[in-house]
């Protein structure tokens, strides 16, 4: 996919006018490729080192200056040093006056120290003006030119003139600057590269708690419960026939949870009867990992629908078919065709069918290029409307599933109902809360509360500020 | 995936430089949102309110002063108002004269207004610099951070250097600005976040029509016969069976419905001698939507390939067997194994699954994301080759099916032949069709066409002329 | 999708401001076409052609002069013409003297000739500046608001202010461009849309040759086998079990090759002791396709699943069931259920299914829109960790498939074993390498290795130089 390969792109050597030169300190992995990178796209290169002599492997082209030398050639100055060597720079102070320090480092740990490396750096070096970049993008991935991993480079600073020539750098080196406001958001940006999923560690322990509840749930119930009451060894049930309950109850229970924050929040703005009052952290929280929540649950929606369809290949099945035949054919029984068994098997298959077709089609709308491409009206048409499709139908395939015996007291085992009532309890309450939602109304206040309107306001207010919402 | 929620952008406080400022009248929920979306990326930001001492609720940090105090501080003025509203501007006139105003608004209905609001403005105030923009964002959006709906922000506008400014602040506020061009694109632009899958609705019609048929035509061989002619009762069939013969044959004619309008073009190309004529408009239409109208057949593909998948699981199926082996063995009959029906049921499968691998691949390669990474040839070969590939091996899949009884008098029920043989007419004539087209003496005819050769044209202006093209 | 058609974008007619004007020599196709998209997005568009008055169907709007008219009212002149005519243009060198001449072309082969285009256009007209872009778009596409495939334009020139005025150009008319470097990029620019998928040359090699031979395998194992020693006819395995045979031996024998060069260049670097020597060109290149090799690898994987999904559907495996069954119910035999082989085979259905998925998720996060959204750790986490486990996982499932026949001499026919036992040496391999590479005491010198330690180096070198990579 990669369009053209680092050699690809030739050194401008008998370019007529006079290239753009860069600066950069520190002569390491990072400073080396990013040098490298930028020769290739047509700067002049100029190296600090502490040591120009001793310092070799540098790319053609580029000359190694000391740091005071370096600094002249420049207006831009590239930090590829650690924040442990930044104190060295305080004796340049001089010859930064004025410059552009471009930050590029990163920390081992999150908020390893009081203040981010941009701002110590700022306040060591005050005539400089300080742009912290170019920290989310790793050594490995300038030199070989397979950039697949992020383009994004978040840059930010106090100075905007020194921000939008770091921006057009980045622009020229096939990367993408997203500004991010003033030095301020250095301590953020550091902290980036060292985080793992944020967004996806509730939705993680969510479904990490459901399944493992599930589990030991079924476990009891399918394993232990045989055992016990007539020593069966029912053990290899662990491998396909427990996970195959316990991926579908964590999906659609996920599924409704992916629901239930809107419909609280809801509820809550009609109990205050006002929009304009924060939600608490937990739901707010809670709403932006939706998404993620959704996504993790199609993924174990996805396991239970391959382990369903290899039922047919398991020996289990085969031997206990084969073992059903034979006993019927020797006791020479008919077992009469019966349609209502057939419309229950069948309908339950086509709910879950079509349930989980809709559901892969929310997840390919989330995808970002997809959700990029629709307007505002279409993604939540997509995002609501299929996805409350999506919950019924699938809330449907699991009552189906029950069928007749739901509740009937013969699948109890010690007291335990089977797994999958427990999982209709918060799917069918989502559905019950949202169906008194939208009754008329009910909807109808909740509009005008979300268009702005408040209970509590003063009348006079909003007839003299006369803007409505838009 | 939200690399950095709206708390991390910290306000721009202590900046040394002179902050730009932008003032936003109204402060209603979307110049709120907008409003603090600016001063966290750095703005000044100025409120313009009719009664600048009962707003209440707005952003720390920005001041609200009167419509023409505001309008004095800054040369940007975002109109965050209703266009009911928009009359009293026209007293401001003197004040907003040589001033850039963003119109954001957004109508309830298509063409609700003879004119767009933008150009509607632009009478109002004519000493002004209307520019359209931000109105396909959405406050919430904007608010919480999660801009996964479009962060496009089409822009236009008669003064380039009025359009380039509020480009400049998109960009500023991470969101991807795109010039539409002049004033005259405002009313598409005011339409574009009132519509709803516009490219999909030709697919949509299409593929329902041909559902509904073939599901009224199977209905009636598969359950009102039967019921008719022996009194059975088929209903359960309504589930499973008759959408897995409905499905597969929609998604055929829809794929040969993908490359139709292509055949035609062709045909009606080598008619008239010449590619300088517009196609008709239905044709230029169903051309366009093509990506759409294959996406839909590959979504009743993939339907068709999970109901064929369950079918060992249903009752009917376990039944039929498990009585059919009884009845045999009762009988103590031998039936002996037919290589030739092994050889028929299997590369019926085997074409069924690698044209359904091959659509996918089709699929997956017109995911925006992809697809703006291969250059025109390999997007020409993929959605060429590989489409007329997966069109002749989902042609063979449905022959093969037919298998021997393909067309014998025996499968006419009320003189209605199958529905598979019906789903066999357009891609057979399709198939037929292109075959003609790449035979060596018409292809290059086409070809000669399509490279700007005319055949009519006076044979003196082309030789003139020179340029071929390219 | 697509937001808004050609006919969207209106003409700027009433523009109070002097629009820019550019030129078009060449009235062919793509000029036209080029022309008209300009002319949509606001600017004044004029056509420079040898004869002004034949030259018809040009685009309302425009203008049509002769070459040096032409030349004179723009100082951005698109030459939408092809090399062979560019001799013309030596005449027009002081018309051209200063102005930007934008070289769109494209050959019909690969390094078609000596120099590319572009350069061949400068040493024609040394006096303008000449910029290499567009000629990655296509006309079709351009006219009709359909850019699918990339919009991406790849632009190199030597003067960068001449650049920067066509990249403003190519982002008002929507597209993407993007900054080569010096005009000695060109070369690479026009060959890139000839080229077709080189990053996929080398993975569609390996798997094709491993598809071939395990194919070949396997029907001299499994057809001519039985059919010399027994004249059975099993030719109908071609269809259906062993293709289902091949692909997920070249899947997995393909997924070990991914990560085989990593570990492979981890051991190249350990024994050189350094790792700023080049590796090999072959490994180089292995390296950066690996994620074509993977998705390859991915492609094979989902056919093995959906083939073994339909064999319970399949003739050949009912008839064996059913007559398995009769002949069991005849002879009265009871076949005992034994736990141990429904722990295989449903291990084996588990790891397969766990396996698959993982290898889903990977080829998911190697979407481009979805790998940008991710930081490098995150990708790294991804890629790596979930890698390995993904081969874990196929390789237990293919050892687990074996059972307890692996490697008992019953299995072997004409002393050839199983392809799955062939098709477990790489994936072994590659995981006892990297589980040796993992051992502590191994991967603390590799560590130090990556980050810029070497063996053979003077001490005092990095001491003094004094900075670490970052």
């Amino acid at each position: 996919m990669e369009t053209m390969g680092a050699d690809a792109l030739p050194l401008t050597v008998n370019s007529s006018e006079k290239r753009e030169s860069v600066c950069v300190f520190g002569t390491g992995d990072f400073g080396k490729s990013l040098g490298f990178k930028m020769l290739q796209c047509g700067y002049a290169v100029v190296f600090g080192s502490r040591n120009p002599q001793v310092s070799s492997l540098l790319p053609r082209g580029a000359e190694v200056l000391s740091y005071s030398e370096g600094a002249s050639k420049s207006d831009v100055i590239i930090l590829a040093m650690r924040r442990e060597h930044y104190d060295c720079l305080a004796e340049l102070a001089d010859h930064l006056s004025g410059k552009i320090l471009v930050d590029v480092s990163n920390n081992r740990k999150i908020n390893q120290y009081p203040e981010s490396n941009a701002e110590y750096l700022a306040q060591l070096v005050p005539g400089a003006r300080v742009v912290k970049a170019f920290n989310t993008i790793s050594a490995w991935a300038l030199q070989s030119g397979t950039l697949d991993a992020s383009r994004q480079v978040f840059v930010c600073g106090d100075d905007s003139k020194a921000k939008q020539r770091v921006m057009d750098i980045a622009r020229t080196l096939g990367l993408t600057p997203l500004d991010q406001g003033s030095l301020v958001a250095a301590k953020e940006i550091e902290n980036y590269p060292l985080k793992l999923f944020p967004m996806w560690r509730l939705p993680f322990y969510m479904s990490s708690v459901l399944c493992v509840f599930f589990f030991v749930y079924c476990v009891i119930r399918e394993v232990i419960y045989p055992y016990v009451n007539g020593k069966t060894d029912s053990t290899f049930r662990l491998a396909v026939s427990i996970p195959n309950r316990v991926f579908p109850v964590t999906a659609l229970t996920l599924l409704a949870l992916v629901y239930l924050p809107g419909v609280l929040a809801a509820v809550l703005q009609l109990y205050r009867g006002t929009k304009y009052r924060r939600f608490p952290n937990w739901l707010d929280h809670w709403m932006l990992c939706r998404k993620q929540l959704g996504l993790v649950a199609l993924g174990f929606a996805f396991l239970h629908a391959i382990y369903t369809l290899v039922i047919p290949i398991r020996y289990y099945v085969r031997w206990r078919l084969r073992n059903g035949t034979i006993t019927q054919a020797l006791a020479n029984k008919d077992s009469p065709f019966s349609t209502s068994a057939a419309w229950i098997s069948d309908s339950y298959l086509a709910l879950g069918i079509l349930g989980f077709f809709l559901f892969l089609l929310l997840g390919i709308t989330s995808l970002p290029s997809v959700s990029n491409m629709v307007n505002w009206r279409e993604f939540r048409f997509v995002q609501s409307k299929l996805g409350y499709l999506t919950l019924v139908l699938c809330t449907a395939h699991t009552l189906v599933y029950g069928g007749k015996r739901f509740l009937s007291p013969g699948i109890l085992r010690w007291n335990l109902p089977s797994a999958y009532i427990l999982a209709l309890i918060i799917p069918c309450t989502v559905l019950v809360m949202k169906f008194i939602l939208v009754l008329p109304c009910i909807d109808k206040t909740l509009t005008r509360i979300r268009q702005g309107w408040e209970r509590n306001s003063q009348p006079s207010k909003s007839a003299l500020n006369g803007k409505p919402d838009i």
